[in-house]
């Protein structure tokens, strides 16, 4: 039995679609990096912000950060929050879920004069998807001190580089370095987001605790045979591109399944110059291997070498396998999941621990401090980055209610946590 | 141990590469219908016809036919040939190769005095990759009588019709029906080309016999799963319209292999808007499939028609199949291929059957005579339809001599066949 919305929930979904308003594209969620329609969403997210009690400043890469004060001096915070870009003719949830729901627990706090030892931070984060300048997670990697400064030299689709697109928006490019968090000051950063895949919506449950955010191995390959007449060429002689291809994908299914957390797939695949009658001599494919464990995605992408060499050593086809990407998983703290579990238990909801197959700001954010994410249930067969993304108010509800609790017992959490260390 | 190239054999190279120099593109073999440099050749045609003592008239599509008298009044004809038009950039021996070897041939009984009881047509057919108007075979279609006058109003690439481009070539498109061949004035047609595959250079053999032109059943498929996030959709949960498409893609090559003659070729595959971390959501594939015998191929299809099917419902993913093109194969006539047989014993050369994978003239004619094809090996791995296309002196010496020896036994065969109906 789903709970009726709380307030809270309904506030929650209301600003989510007013925030949708912020858009570039008239009947689509497209906000990308330091246009009008973010400047328009970041403005609206401060006044929020400033309503729920917090003091709100902007950083040199456009991040809105409110803070709530804590009672005790010198407290590292729990800081928390999420991306309010978009991906282009995405969904309203993506990213927003994360800033719009700690701001309306805090707006609660606020009101029934609520204040705990430490300061809680809300960031939201400027810069996740890598739209605009081809460059991801901008937000979060300038608190985490990673940014690189060679991306301000990325220009957009018509030709303005990043340092304009900031100057234009009264940013400081030469400030950047400055907006790193201090260190130490950071005693957990903890993210709500949309599960954007339909695990939760499968097993009927509405929240899931994150024990890893995935690395990524991608890799680009191509392959080549030999092209001939579709009519001419036995069967028995051909070195088919394209069978190849085929062969490969299906061990790449095949390796990936049965594994917890790990997936495998290939999304572009093409045949150049393809005709009816022309038996493939090339053939594209990209691949993309992710786990939540590094070890379970590296001994299958080493399977998954071996078998192409196979593969194409049988079929008398030439291969050049050209490793694009390849990032590390970032964990979630145990103690961090522990205070998930509990918080969970407190509203009657199971703890399904799984990865999270796609990068968040928290994923930057690893760097330097302990990372958590709490996921909710995603509708509509888990899509996102698409207009058909959905939530449900009762999922907010609950997960608000978490989100709460969580809090509530975090200081407890953190002393343990250090005391056990 | 290979003979030497006879001075015959010196001449048909020659003659080729003569030909080659007519071409709309420098560097490149490329003469489609009514160019220049399709008039071009028509014009050495001729000239070498009249050299080799035949009569030549052009007929209202542009055949360039010669005709070698008989000695005897009233005789059906024995008609070979084949077209002098040529893919965009493809090579120099397909098609060229029955033109020129005949007329050599001819050129040699000429000046030996030598005449037979029936009289020969060589029949320099205009057309028939369709490159220029999409549509092929225009030159034998229209001795056959099977001629499409809607053709007439394809366009080409600039916007000139198939009618405009035939005004301005002195031709009569109202005259197209009178091009067609008196009703039982064709005792046979048989065709010399070179085999545009790798059967013969893998066997080592000079010549093939032809026991069939292949026919051919083209569809497209369309396959629509559920795109999704490569990250946070599990395998166990995808819907991939490209997984299903390399699954069925194998099934094909694998009902294809090890039935003689059979062949199926996926020669077009694309993810549109693929990107690499997008579980496809689409796929789009081409399928053809041909056989020497038409039970062959109708029940390969099938077969693949219901795996189809079954993998679909698998895998949850929808599929459109849509036959484009379907077309039965032509037989050679038994007596035909006997007289190869013959004329190939006569030359020490083992009597090698195979179909023919590709479309040719001889599968039009089919339609009003007996037909049978002499296929030549292919250099160079079976390649053709592109410049990598070769052909040896010596493979068109041995062709030479066989389609004498084939000539010179031709009424006795022919004799022979009546006799036997």
């Amino acid at each position: 039995m789903k709970p009726m919305p709380t307030t809270i929930a309904h506030e929650i979904m209301e600003r989510l679609h007013l925030l949708a308003q912020h858009t570039e594209q008239d009947g689509m969620m497209t906000r990308t990096y330091l246009t009008a329609a973010h400047r328009g969403a970041a403005g609206q997210i401060a006044a929020w912000m400033r309503d729920a009690g917090m003091t709100v400043r902007r950083d040199a890469v456009g991040n809105v950060i409110g803070q709530y004060e804590g009672t005790e001096e010198g407290r590292a915070m729990l800081m928390t929050g999420s991306h309010f870009d978009t991906v282009r003719n995405g969904g309203i949830y993506d990213g927003l879920l994360g800033i719009v729901l700690p701001i309306s627990c805090v707006a609660t706090w606020h009101r029934a004069g609520r204040r705990f030892p430490f300061p809680i931070e809300i960031v939201a984060f400027s810069e996740e998807e890598g739209v605009r300048f081809k460059a991801p997670m901008l937000g979060s990697r300038a608190i985490a001190g990673t940014f690189q400064k060679t991306v301000l030299d990325h220009s957009d689709a018509s030709g303005i580089t990043m340092r304009e697109a900031m100057q234009m928006a009264d940013l400081d490019p030469d400030k950047i370095a400055a907006a790193a968090a201090v260190k130490n000051s950071i005693a957990a950063f903890i993210e709500v987001h949309i599960e954007q895949g339909p695990v939760l919506l499968n097993e009927d449950l509405p929240l899931g605790i994150v024990t890893a955010i995935s690395g990524a191995t991608r890799y680009m390959l191509e392959l080549e045979g030999l092209a001939g007449h579709a009519g001419t060429v036995p069967m028995t002689m051909r070195h088919d591109a394209a069978m190849a291809a085929a062969e490969f994908a299906l061990f790449v299914e095949q390796r990936c399944s049965n594994v917890d957390g790990l997936v495998g797939t290939i999304g572009q695949w093409s045949v150049p110059n393809g005709a009816t009658n022309v038996i493939p001599g090339r053939c594209t494919l990209s691949l993309d291997i992710r786990a939540g464990e590094n070890a379970v995605r590296l001994a299958a992408a080493q399977d998954i070498e071996a078998e192409l060499e196979r593969i194409c050593t049988k079929r008398g086809v030439r291969s050049t396998l050209t490793k694009t990407y390849d990032t590390s998983s970032a964990s979630c703290a145990e103690w961090l999941q522990e205070g998930w579990r509990a918080a969970l238990a407190l509203n009657n909801c199971s703890p399904r621990l799984l990865p999270s197959g796609a990068g968040h700001d928290a994923m930057a954010i690893a760097a330097i401090a302990p990372i958590a994410m709490l996921f909710v249930r995603c509708g509509n067969g888990g899509i996102s980055h698409n207009p058909a993304e959905t939530m449900a108010a009762e999922d907010a509800s609950i997960a608000a209610d978490v989100f709460m609790d969580f809090v509530e017992h975090f200081d407890d959490l953190a002393m343990k946590a250090s005391g056990n260390i």
